[in-house]
Parts: C-alpha cells; structure tokens; sequence
C-alpha cells in the first residue's frame, strides 16, 4: 500500500446544526501539498436495511427527501441510536419506518457515501423473517411501504423513482450475497 | 404520487471554500412541520466511469480519499467542467486519471449520493474501446492503476479496500447492461 500523506493542519471552516467542514493540510509522500475539506460525521453512525419479504420481494419505502425536494423509492434507513449495535438499529428502524421486525439479520458491508470528502458510512443489513410490529418513529408523515420485485433488479434499478446509489448498490448486494446462499 | 410538502423559507446556514448547507422550512400536506438540512452542489455535476478493458475486466484506481483519510480502491471519477456534456467529461477525466480514452460511451443513470440531505449526483458512465491517451491532471500523485475482474462481483466488492456505495452500485449496473448486450 502506498504512503498516507501527512495531515500537517486540521481546522474546522464551516458548522450548522447538521454538518461540521473539516479543512486538511495534507503533505503527500512525494512532496505535494494539498488543502482538502472533508464532512465530519458526528453520531454512531447509520444503518441501511434490505427487508426481504421472500428471495423474491424487498420492501421499499417512497420517502420525502430533501436533499432531492421530492419524493423517490429508496430502502430504509436510520441514524444508530448512542449504545446501539447494527443489528438492533436495523431492526428498531424497520419498525418505526417499515412495519415489521425480523428474526434474522445479516450484517453484510460498511459501505461509504463519498470517502473522498466525507466521512459518512451506513452499515447494510438484510432483514429475513419478517413479522408486523409498528413503533412510532418521527416521520412528519406515515411513509409509503412498496413491495419490489428483485428477480430482474435492472428493471428496477433503471426506475426514474430509483435514484439513491447505495440503495442500488444494497440491493444488488443483497441479491448476490442470498443467491449464494441458495 | 403524494403531494410535496411547501418550503416556506429557505436560508444558508453555513459556508465554506467547498461546502453550503441550507436550512429548509417544510410544512406537509398533512400539516406537519419540520425543519432540514440539505448540502447543496454547486458546478455541473460529476461523472463516474466503468472503463472496461474487456467484458470481464475493469480498470479501477487506488487513491487517498480526504474523507477516509487513507486509500481506497473505486472506479475513476471527476467533476464535469462548464460546457462538457458527461460523455466530454468522462472522457477528459478517464485520460488525466487511468490514461485511456475510449471510442465507445454509454451513459448509463445519474445517480445522487444521498437525497435525504445532499443534492449531489453523479453521471455513471460505461467507457468501451480504450486507446491509450494521458492527458495531465491535477492530481498531488500518480494515482495506481488496477485491473479487476468483475466475473465473480461479489468477491470485489466484498474486498476491505473496495467501500464506496456509487463505486458498488455502478460496477453491478454495468455488469448487468453488459449481460443486456450480448
């Protein structure tokens, strides 16, 4: 593996209530010498679920995002809760956001959102073994549960709707990762 | 599709070199009100290339991620400079960083890094008949260049160094348009 650069100075530029700017003065193996800004990410960290109804069906949720300001049908998530493991996050989120718990969870991959400025990472899981069970979550509105049919998921993930990288990059993951269990 | 929510105010709420975040008042249709936060993505957006030497083999690049702070191994990417279609774009981007161009370019999805609270996207785009060209780049090292074999994806994408969902989620895409094709 090559050598880190040497991170010389480290700043805070810019905070809100939301998001802390990091600056870096890097110097590279070789000399070079680079300012760079990168988001911190505060918290525990997030998890991402693949609810599968069956090896066929995955719930999907049509959820407001304001980043987009409109809705798109992405999989559930949630921020983990201080104390939380992946696993319980997964399932108390699914709960509040989805409707239903799972009896068996499979922690699959870590996956990053922009490594090259961002810290910000999400665990993937999958949920199998499905039972209804409701908690209140803090939606401003109930979301839109649509079953989703993975048997041809370039179908779906060629969807105008279907538009967050990492839900398309868990859902292929998750099919991959059940047909080898099969 | 449900109706979206009105954004009576809209205020940036911090500022850097690189990075804008702005507060959004929302109220639903259903009356509730929230307030979010989104980072908003200035310039002409950005391109990810899968540049396939040949069906079974992708060029993939090993670089030091700010975000990460360490290196990490994910497809070439770059931001489009004003004017450049994405297919101008990736292929300016393919020769300053692997140095290749490519003869055949299929624009694939746009696909956004996380809606909730970002605004970035990222045009993925499959970059065939490579020609060995380097243009300069503004690069602080010479990033390494890898060739991968994408028969067995899981395998790849499984690896510790390979973390980054787009990266993920465009090397399944591409694997599945290139199945399409044949």
């Amino acid at each position: 593996m090559p050598v880190k650069p040497d991170v010389t100075q480290r700043t805070t530029v810019a905070q809100s209530r939301l998001f802390r700017a990091e600056e870096l003065h890097l110097t590279f193996s070789n000399g070079e010498e680079r300012v760079y800004e990168k988001l911190c990410s505060g918290g525990p960290g997030a998890v991402l679920m693949v609810p599968m109804v069956d090896d066929h069906t995955v719930l999907m949720v049509r959820e407001y995002a304001g980043g987009l300001e409109d809705y798109h049908l992405s999989l559930p998530k949630g921020a983990m809760d201080r104390g939380e493991t992946p696993e319980q996050a997964a399932n108390r989120e699914l709960k509040e956001e989805v409707g239903y718990g799972a009896d068996n969870i499979h922690w699959l991959k870590k996956i990053h959102l922009s490594p090259s400025y961002m810290e910000h990472k999400i665990n993937v899981l999958i949920m199998r073994d499905l039972y209804a069970q409701k908690l209140p979550g803090d939606e401003p509105e109930p979301l839109e549960v649509v079953p989703c049919n993975i048997d041809d998921l370039m179908d779906l993930v060629m969807r105008d709707d279907v538009i967050e990288g990492r839900t398309i990059a868990a859902l292929f993951m998750a099919k991959a990762w059940l047909e080898q269990q099969r």
